[in-house]
């Protein structure tokens, strides 16, 4: 197909499919002249790709060029992608190392993170850039006032180690497809996380606050 | 104090300080004449957390200014309060309704947020925001092909009933500390819980995944 039946099977701009091309988020398609391409499924596919993570997953073109990336080189061991995938979600120069280890998680105790984690005894790679988001965002929340106790952390990596199970049981085991998987399901499952918490936050609170009514049990 | 030793306290330039006043987010200090004020420790603490909403939380200053409106005139009930907590949270004009109904819950079965809910059995306000938020997000990610199944959407739903538990659990007894800590608390720990799922996704894979090595179990 030619770019405009790219966009108007998209819903997308020819304007900003060009801008696609231009930044790399988009592969190139198949040159039929000095000045017409044809696209395919693929385009398709990746421009609702573009869309997603951009409008919905709140990634900055950089982010998405990373994860898009990623997905055209995907690494060759399951382990080595899920760094790579984690990296690329926090747009972050390094991955995380391929073999998290148990001391890992159990060095240092000086900072809340580490604690927190020595307390649950997850495996995890130390350099992450996930620790040091971790450390940073009980930091803030200390500062703010709204650090829960040492107990209520632990119970909320408890909730947060079942949605990772669900994560990881559904990863598909070809590499490239489970690379996709992580990535595009990490960021676009966090707005089903967080709406799912909010309602989560009503059930919650009108079992326990309300007062009278049928309504309550 | 003055503002240039509120902003010294603080690590935040006069400048944003005055910008922070003429938008409204921060509460003027008490005159001493016609061009100066005096501020106090509550000036402090509001920079702090405007800070923290912005730069972690993330939030819009419209977001920021809904926020500190909500603060400064608090909802009488804590019911009340959780619907103006969540949709200051949403940034959207009308709350959810104060008395959230079991029937709502189960209306409908037509979308898959409305299905997932009715399957789960909540309580919620069919109205509020966070419905249709969790609607668009479910859409997305099946057009992007990384839809969980019913199953796992189930199991997602449960883990973040955890995760309310402990939010709920929390929240203090007095009306406007509640709903301080429901917004800034909802707000803030948002990349809490992002980096414990990254740092749970490792642990859940090296456990499932690694191949060999002592570090393994």
């Amino acid at each position: 197909m030619r770019i405009s039946e790219l966009a108007s099977q998209t819903g997308v701009p020819v304007a900003t499919l060009k801008y696609y091309l231009r930044e790399g988020l988009l592969h190139g398609g198949v040159s039929t002249s000095a000045t017409r391409a044809t696209y395919d499924g693929t385009h398709v596919a990746r421009v609702h790709l573009i869309r997603a993570l951009t409008e919905s997953g709140g990634l900055s073109i950089a982010g998405v060029r990373r994860v898009v990336r990623a997905l055209d080189a995907p690494p060759p061991s399951w382990h080595d992608l899920l760094g790579e995938a984690q990296a690329t979600l926090m747009e972050q120069p390094d991955g995380c190392a391929e073999a998290p280890s148990r001391e890992g998680g159990t060095v240092g105790g000086e900072d809340p993170a580490r604690e927190l984690l020595a307390r649950v005894g997850w495996q995890f790679d130390p350099q992450c850039p996930a620790v040091d988001q971790l450390r940073q965002a009980l930091l803030t929340a200390e500062r703010a006032g709204v650090l829960p106790d040492g107990e209520s952390l632990v119970d909320y990596a408890g909730a947060l180690a079942r949605v990772a199970e669900v994560d990881v049981r559904n990863v598909p085991r070809d590499p490239a497809a489970a690379l996709e998987f992580v990535v595009v399901g990490t960021v676009l499952l966090e707005p089903v996380l967080r709406a799912l918490r909010l309602l989560a936050q009503q059930d919650a609170s009108a079992r326990r606050f309300a007062t009278g009514g049928s309504q309550s049990r």
